[in-house]
């Protein structure tokens, strides 16, 4: 299945009819919206959408980043710049073959692109897999519409050069889901939180991102999500349970 | 050199504005147009150029397509479909590893582009040495900006020095050594033993074995070496100060 298109709270209708288009050039199909500025349905972008309206009017919406992706097993962050994040930065022909790679194994993915002012915030950054920057010259004024058509056009390239189909893992190790990664972060965070390690509260975002960031280029299966959330579990619970005794 | 880029009598003055700020964004610097629909200058492809307005400020006019190729010694011809005309169609990829061989070998390239209604005709086709035919999806409705971008990102991406994933380590970022990852390893799997995870007895040493081939996999900074350390010490330590004390 193609990769899934996220926009986070896009400002305006034409750009997310921009988008649909571009899209629909490349042979993408399924667009998500995080918090659209201007409302759902909005005129204008069923106008820009034209030909591709279809895509537009099967558009989901959604409350948070978060839940947007709570299904998806590969999820791509696009960013104009360097974010200072250790975090891998892929060109989108990398991406591409990539993603490619990841629906024949059976994944479920999705590129994520932020909004036209400000792009995506580090939260957002920090549920993703990997983060795709187009390079371009000293001059770089690349549109919301603009940025979904070269990552589209990348993967409608990459379908004829994709490698023979390979996984990492056997069939017993699929990937989680965002949601659950999402839970493990969760769960982690707020062991460390009730630890003191998250300390002191100015530094716990940027903190749990990096934590996020260490998990992220893990590439867990759903096991080792389960064994990691076991391991804190042992390694937490003699405090709380000592901790009710005394 | 890179390409020139030239518009056949291109409508929209946005387009021509838009065609430059492609241009920019991937390196493109010259641009010629033939017998531009609305006159020239034209204050709408002024104000859509925006950051790439000296693209269009240093724009040059022609009467007719072949003027406009007059001094060129390989151009390539953009069309949105099949002509039926016996010629060779590049994709734009295949296209800038071409522009890309030529320039070094002194040549002054172009790239024509038709205009948005009905594209080149066939005898702007014959001044050329091939087509260029942006591959698509089954939809495709491609405007003159886009076709502008795709193949400008495709010159720009033939020289591309960018390597197609790296990671964002800052200069503290530094690999561990061999000894500060066992160090890990030994402080992980004493806490873990210490708390009942690593049970029972006879699996001890493939769940151990497990927990670090995913650590190996995370290929972790040093820094994120000391993280994790100061993550175990957090968990563990009210359990067993706590214990201590009762």
């Amino acid at each position: 299945m193609a990769p899934v298109v996220v926009l986070s709270h896009p400002q305006l209708g034409e750009n997310i009819g921009a988008a649909a288009r571009a899209m629909a050039n490349f042979g993408l199909a399924e667009l998500r919206l995080v918090a659209p500025r201007d409302g759902w349905p909005n005129g204008r972008a069923q106008a820009m959408a034209a030909g591709a309206a279809g895509i537009v009017d099967a558009a989901t919406l959604f409350a948070t980043t978060a839940e947007a992706l709570a299904d998806l097993t590969r999820v791509y962050a696009t960013t104009a710049r360097e974010r200072g994040i250790t975090k891998e930065v892929l060109t989108p022909a990398e991406a591409a073959q990539r993603l490619r790679s990841a629906e024949v194994g059976g994944e479920r993915t999705a590129i994520l692109f932020g909004n036209e002012r400000a792009g995506l915030d580090n939260d957002e950054i920090s549920l993703c897999d990997a983060v795709i920057t187009i390079p371009t010259a000293q001059f770089a004024s690349l549109n919301l519409g603009q940025a979904v058509l070269l990552n589209a056009y990348e993967w409608f390239r990459a379908a004829d050069t994709t490698p023979a189909a390979r996984t990492e893992h056997g069939a017993l190790h699929r990937r989680p889901t965002r949601a659950e990664l999402f839970q493990l972060f969760a769960h982690l965070e707020d062991e460390l939180e009730a630890s003191g390690f998250l300390y002191p509260p100015e530094k716990h975002d940027a903190m749990a991102r990096a934590i996020r960031a260490t998990i992220h280029r893990a590439r867990l299966t759903y096991q080792e999500v389960q064994t990691l959330r076991g391991m804190i579990v042992a390694l937490a619970k003699g405090k709380h349970r000592v901790r009710k005794d005394c």
